[in-house]
């Protein structure tokens, strides 16, 4: 068995997988908020050993592990630096790998991009199984991506996949959270499109938005609250959305056309909530930016939903089986082609 | 040998080339520009049996022929379609591979898209050589590129590299001669910046533009007239130029978040006359786009000038070799991997 980590900014999920890639066993529990990266791996090797027992198996029986984390990682040191979004992590360089091996009987342990790893997901298990080229696009707090090509995810030199930051509106373009402007994410991405939001509230326009999350027990615009206010016919919410959907267009436009990718997945909170209808839309605002708009690829929605982070770091172990010896040789042989998910520099 | 066959809207450039990759004797006409396909193919022959005696052979030492052609390209049927800078090509679909094989004795040909071969050449024999992914960018009468991922040329279904055509500003962005707006080429290409210095000139702002062009005897202004203009301090022509390098720091910018290249070439006839200087400024131009702006990828010059494209369209050959069973086994060996030299599928 596999281990597979999602690490968010708001909760820890973790899935164990077996050689086939069935999920046997889940544990889901929140990251913690203060204290330092040490305290976020405690709480990785907890969730790892309460889902290994919901698997009716122990730490023993566990042969590696994969994470998906935010941050800028390092493959090879296993390393996870400025993850904003955790605690004592923005400045930081913590080997999350070693650390979490070491509190796990020494079992290998791999590190990946989150979004990287969930787009794994989708190609070899998911919405993208019958294709051999993908942009994943995950509309969530931010906006993350993936790239697939020949059915290997490209990272690049570690990184690749940002379609969050390719521009849609160099100039006088809308705030991004990452400090630029024009950004695909200062339009498509949950964080931007609440702080836009919040600021025509407070200018005095109406918009259900925030009684629809009061109501709902939330602190933020979570994806449920859009769809609510959207299913409300709540005019800020849909001009929002609009917004959302146009930007989406003209970023995944733009890079299919450098890409000529064979399907385009939308996952991602935001766009896993708001499902197909979302991907048609996002359909028809692509299509004036193609230069073959009558072959457009497919627009899907990721189909391994909430567990698709977890499911595509244990993916990782896979990659990583080969570099150390076939420790769980049925892993490595799938005929899917997970033996080598990973290409670029690592 | 092998023959490399450069088909532009303007010249035909050709190069024979041995096995390993030396060119052996060129030759260089106008593309008949009026007419059938017919007739670029018959004067394409008689180019390819020019350039043979240039390189003290006859066309029966020429086991192969590959041929950069623009339009679009199906690699299988060898066949060219909507290439409208070409005579009676503009809305045709015509079988050039099969055409051209005929007329020069039965030997295979292979068809590919112009600039995709010329980012290929530069990969493995010029700029790109030190570089295992690469973007590469072509400034010329439009904006051309292809991506390169793990040493091989990605074409997708076939058209991957369109970065001319990626989004710069989504609205009130300039006219594309794509008729689309806001695209890289509707401030980077040449055809659009002629355009725009066009309507000011003609709304009474000054330029040395097109006395210089007069000067130089051309028409258009080609790239020797911007890099003159340039040098005299002629202020639209600063302008447009500064222009160029900004929307192309953008879309570059973008492109490299999302495929975290190792390098970028910049190519094309205007990329090339302005060469490392004008690269420079796009990696400035760049940098506040980039999500690791400390890490910017080198933005080099392509190396192999004038005779890329028709060096890249002999690479196509190697890859034919496979095919039709290691007729020139020695090309298709060399240890730079252009027995593969294209992914995607064909």
């Amino acid at each position: 068995m596999h281990a597979g980590v999602d690490l968010g900014g708001t909760k820890i999920q973790v899935a164990i997988v077996d050689r086939d890639h069935n999920v046997r066993g889940t544990d889901r529990r929140l990251t913690p908020t203060v204290g330092t990266p040490d305290d976020v791996a405690d709480t990785i090797a907890a969730s790892v050993e309460a889902a290994a027992k919901d698997a009716g198996i122990t730490l023993d029986d566990i042969c590696a592990a994969g994470v998906g984390s935010p941050g800028q990682i390092d493959l090879n040191a296993g390393t996870v630096s400025n993850a904003g979004n955790l605690p004592g992590w923005k400045t930081a360089t913590y080997a999350l790998g070693p650390q979490l091996s070491k509190r796990l009987g020494g079992i290998p342990v791999s590190i990946g991009n989150d979004v990287q790893v969930a787009v794994d997901a989708e190609v070899h298990l998911g919405a993208g199984r019958p294709y051999k080229s993908l942009l994943g696009v995950f509309l969530g707090t931010g906006v993350g991506g993936g790239v697939v090509f020949g059915d290997e995810l490209w990272v690049g030199r570690g990184a690749a996949g940002e379609i969050g930051h390719t521009v849609v509106e160099a100039k006088g373009g809308a705030p991004c959270p990452c400090g630029r402007s024009g950004c695909l994410e200062a339009y498509a991405g949950r964080s931007a499109m609440e702080i836009q939001a919040r600021k025509w509230h407070e200018a005095g326009k109406k918009t259900k938005l925030f009684k629809i999350m009061e109501e709902k027990g939330k602190t933020r615009l979570a994806s449920g609250v859009w769809d609510k206010a959207l299913k409300k016919n709540d005019k800020m919410a849909k001009k929002l959305i609009d917004r959302a959907v146009w930007a989406s267009g003209e970023a995944i436009g733009s890079a299919v056309n450098l890409l000529d990718v064979d399907a385009v997945v939308i996952g991602g909170g935001l766009g896993i909530r708001l499902g197909q209808p979302l991907a048609d839309r996002i359909t028809e605002a692509m299509k004036p930016r193609l230069i073959k708009p009558n072959d457009a690829p497919p627009v899907l929605v990721a189909e391994l939903g909430d567990l698709g982070g977890a499911i595509g770091a244990s993916l990782l172990v896979s990659h990583l089986d080969e570099r150390v010896g076939q420790k769980t040789p049925g892993a490595a042989r799938n005929p899917q082609g997970t033996t080598k998910p990973i290409k670029g520099h690592h």
